[in-house]
C-alpha cells in the first residue's frame, strides 16, 4: 500500500526530499495557466496535501478538468512550502487517474446543511464537519475501552435480543420470524408465540445493566458497550430509536465510588481526545461550537460537585429564578433545571444523588429515610443529563417488595434475585448514552448528526 | 474500595507484612480442630487467595459454616506461605460476612457439565472455566480494537436495524412496533409495513459491510465491531443467532494487503492474549484442549500460506485422500476439506483465494479470468475457516452485471452504487467471527459458552 498522508504530514521531515507515491480524492483543484493545485486527501487524517503541477507535466490540461472526488494517484517529490499552511506540499511528476468520479457528484463544494447531508448519510463523512465527528465519535470509544481495561474491567457483551425489560418501562421493539400476513394463532385467537424462533415474544434490549450485575458477581468491576434500543416516537434532536451505551457495574462498590469512576472516566476520555484530535477539536470550536474547548478544558480541571437532591430543591427554590415547570420536592428534574444547576450555579459538572424513590428505577438501593434511593445522575454545562447511575438493592427482602410496588412480576426475575440469595454484595453502576458524549464532546447538537446511519421515527435508510 | 485481590497476587511484594482488608467470595472452605482456610476471590483476576484463621478468632466457629459463595470481608496480614502454591496468605485477624449464601447455592464445589452450566449463564461465570472464558473474551475484544486502532483504523458503528439485507441472502429476524395480532392491513388485505415505526418493513443486520464500504471511501481505513444475526434454524456447536462480527474494509488496498491485515491481526491477538492472560490460557491448555498453545505460538510463529482455491482443489484431488464430499472444481470447500489442507498438508494457516464466483457474493472483484473473484478465506489448524473476505468490485458496470446475474434489484443499492460513481477505488475487506476467534483461542467447543448470553433456536433466556 502507498505511504498514508497522514503519515508523510505527521514525519514530514523524514519524507522531505523524496518520491513518493499517494494515493487519495480530489477534494479541490484550481488551476492557472501554468500551474494547478490539488488539495488530495485520502482520509487517513484530518488534513489532505497540497499538490502542486505544472504545465510541462503530462496530460496538464485533463488533470485540471478532473471533477471532485475523482481518485487520483500522484508520484512526486516532497519539498518543503514556505509560508504555506502546510510546511510541506507534493511537487508532482505525474498524476493518473483511478476513476473519475462523475460530474453530478452530490457534495460540490459549497457548504450543505446539516439536514441535506442527512440525506447521503453514505456521502458525508467525506466532508470536513462529518470526518472530524466521526473519527472524534470513534476515538470516544477507543477511550472507553482502554479507561476500564486499564482498570482490569472486563469487556461484557450483553445480549441484544431478550425476553425481558432492564427497566420495566420503555416502549421496545419486538423481534419475531414469524410470517406476519399469516402469524400462527392459539386457540385465544391471539398470535402464538411459541411457535416463534426463540419459542417465546422477544424485544430489543433497552440496557445490558441486569446481566452486567450478573457478570459484577463473577469478575467484581465489568463494562457493558453495546447498542441499545426505543421504540419511542420522539422526534427530537436528543433521541434517537438505535444508540449504544456503555454501563459499567462494580461489586463491593457503593455510590461514592460510583461517582469517583464515573468523574475520572469522563476526564480520561475528554484528555484522550485532545490529545489524539487536536485539529478536530480546533475545527470544532471554530465551526460548530465556539467556546467548546474551554468548556471541556473546564471539567478536565474541575473537581466535580455533589449534592443531594434536596439540596438541588433548596437551590432552585431560593433561586429567584422563574422556571416553565415549578420547582418542588419530588419532581423530576427537567433539563431547564440541570441546566440552571451546573451552568448558571455551579458551572462545571455537578453529581446530584438521593432522589425520591418514586421516579427512580426498582433496582436503586433505599436509603435509610425510605424516602430517597441512592441515585445519581451527572450535569454537565451544556447538556444537562449525561450519565445515571445507582448503588444497587442488594437487599433480598427489600428488592422483593420494591418489586411489588412497581407492579413487575418476581417469576421473570428470579434469576436476578438469585444474585442476591448467593453472594450479595453491595454494588453500583451507571449508564453514559455514548452519542450523547459524542454530542458533548463534539458540541454537535443534532444526535442524527453522530450516528453514521441514524435510526429514528420513520428513518431507516441505508 | 479496599484493595483488589488481583493487585495484591500481582505485587505482593509491596504488601508483605502488611495489614489489609479484602471483600470478596468464599470459593472453597475447610477447617480443622485449630485452624480454618478460606479461598477467596473477588473475581478481579483468575486467582483466588488463600486466607488462615486460627482457632482464637472471634467466631470460629460459625466461619467455618460459611456457605460457599457468601460474600465476606477479611482484615488481616499479608505473609509468607512457603512452599505452598502462592508465595503468600492472609493470616486473617477478623472476618466478617458481608451475606452468607443461601445453602442451596447451585453451583456446589463438584464438577457441572456445560450443559447444566448453560441453564445458569448468570452463575456459571463464577466458575473457573467461565471466569477464563470471558476475561480471555474481553482482552479479545479489547486487542482487535487497539490493533485497529494503533493502525488509525476509524471505528464505525453499523446500523443493526435495517431495511436491505447485505449478503443478497440469509434468514433475518424482522423488527416492528406493529400490534402483532392486529396489525394494519393495506387494499391486498398484507399488512401495511408502512404504518409500522420506520414505515417500512426492517431486519437485524447480517453484516455492516456494505455501510463500512462507505466509510472506507471517506476514511481509507475503517473497522466496524458489532453484533449481528442470523435466523438460521440450524442448532450446531458452531451456530447462533447473535454473534458479534468484525469488519474492516480498506480503500487503496488490493487482496494481498487484504491477507497482510489479516495475518498481522490474528498475529497480534494471539500475542496479546498469552501476555495478559497466562493463567488462563495454562487453564485452558491443561482442562479444555490439551495442545492449545502449542498451536497457537505455531500460529504466531508461522509465516501463513497463500494458495488459490484451483491449487486446493488440485491438492485434493491428488491427496488420495476419501472426503464424504467428492471434490471437482467449482464445488465449495467443505470443512472436511479445508481441515486437511490447514492441519494435513501444511500443518498452519492458510489463505485460500480466488474462488469460483458462482459461489461467492455479488460484490466480490471478479478476476480477469471472468471464472473467479478476488474472495480470501483464511483457514486454521482445528477449527477451519475463520476470516472471509475480498477485494470488491469497484467496476460499476461489472456490478451492475452482477447484480443482475444475482437477481438483486438494483434500486435498492443505489447508495451502494454511488461509491462506484463517485471517486471509485480498489478496495478490500474482510470479516472475522468475533466468537469463532473467541473459541479459537480457548479451545472451547461450543458456541454457546464462548457467548455471555447465548440466543439460539428456542433460546433467548436472561
Amino acid at each position: 500500500m502507498p505511504v498514508e498522508i497522514r503519515e508523510v504530514l505527521e514525519n514530514y521531515k523524514d519524507y522531505l526530499g523524496q518520491d513518493l507515491v499517494l494515493e487519495g480524492w480530489v477534494k479541490t483543484s484550481r488551476d492557472s495557466k501554468n500551474f494547478g493545485f490539488i488539495q488530495l486527501s485520502d482520509g487517513s487524517g484530518f488534513a489532505g496535501i497540497q499538490v502542486v503541477y505544472e504545465s510541462d507535466i503530462e496530460n496538464f490540461k485533463e488533470i485540471a478538468k478532473y471533477p471532485i472526488y475523482s481518485s487520483i494517484r500522484v508520484e512526486g517529490e516532497l519539498v518543503e512550502s514556505p509560508g504555506a499552511k502546510q510546511p510541506i506540499e507534493i511537487h508532482a511528476k505525474k498524476i493518473t487517474p483511478e476513476h473519475l468520479a462523475e460530474s453530478d457528484y452530490p457534495l460540490q463544494k459549497k457548504r450543505h446543511t446539516f439536514e441535506y447531508l442527512r440525506t447521503k448519510a453514505h456521502l458525508r463523512p467525506r466532508t470536513n464537519t462529518f470526518q472530524a465527528v466521526f473519527r472524534v465519535r470513534s476515538l470516544i470509544a477507543f477511550a472507553v475501552h482502554e479507561f476500564f481495561q486499564k482498570r482490569r474491567f472486563v469487556y461484557v457483551h450483553a445480549p441484544i435480543i431478550t425476553a425481558s425489560d432492564a427497566e420495566g418501562a420503555g416502549e421496545m421493539f419486538q423481534v419475531t420470524t414469524l410470517d406476519l400476513n399469516n402469524p400462527p394463532k392459539g386457540d385465544d385467537n391471539k398470535v402464538d408465540f411459541s411457535q416463534d424462533f426463540f419459542g417465546k415474544h422477544t424485544n430489543l434490549t433497552v440496557s445490558g445493566q441486569l446481566q452486567g450485575e450478573a457478570f459484577a458477581t463473577a469478575f467484581r468491576n465489568i463494562y457493558t458497550f453495546g447498542p441499545t434500543f426505543r421504540a419511542e416516537n420522539s422526534n427530537t434532536q436528543r433521541h434517537a430509536a438505535e444508540f449504544w451505551m456503555i454501563e459499567p457495574e462494580m461489586a463491593f462498590a457503593d455510590l461514592e465510588d460510583n461517582m469517583n469512576v464515573a468523574e475520572d472516566m469522563l476526564k480520561y476520555i475528554i484528555r484522550y481526545v485532545f490529545e489524539h484530535a487536536p485539529q478536530e477539536m480546533e475545527f470544532f470550536n471554530s465551526f460548530i461550537d465556539k467556546g467548546l474547548i474551554d468548556r471541556l478544558q473546564n471539567v478536565v480541571n474541575s473537581e466535580f460537585v455533589r449534592i443531594t437532591y434536596t439540596e438541588a430543591i433548596d437551590i432552585l427554590q431560593k433561586s429567584g429564578h422563574e422556571f416553565k415547570y415549578p420547582v418542588s420536592w419530588g419532581i423530576d428534574l427537567q433539563t431547564e433545571h440541570e441546566r440552571y444547576i451546573t451552568e448558571e450555579v455551579y458551572k462545571k459538572p455537578v453529581f446530584i444523588v438521593d432522589y425520591p424513590k418514586e421516579i427512580k428505577a426498582f433496582y436503586m438501593r433505599e436509603n435509610e429515610d425510605k424516602k430517597t434511593v441512592a441515585a445519581m445522575d451527572l450535569l454537565v454545562p451544556g447538556i444537562g443529563e449525561i450519565i445515571g447511575g445507582s448503588q444497587r438493592e442488594e437487599r433480598m427482602d427489600v428488592l422483593v417488595e420494591k418489586l411489588k410496588d412497581f407492579g413487575l412480576d418476581e417469576e421473570s426475575y428470579s434469576w436476578y434475585m438469585d444474585l442476591r440469595r448467593y453472594g450479595s454484595v453491595v454494588h453500583s453502576g451507571y449508564g453514559l448514552g455514548f452519542e450523547r458524549a459524542v454530542m458533548y464532546i463534539t458540541g454537535m447538537k443534532n444526535i442524527r448528526d453522530v450516528i453514521p446511519f441514524p435510526r429514528t421515527v420513520g428513518n431507516a435508510e441505508f
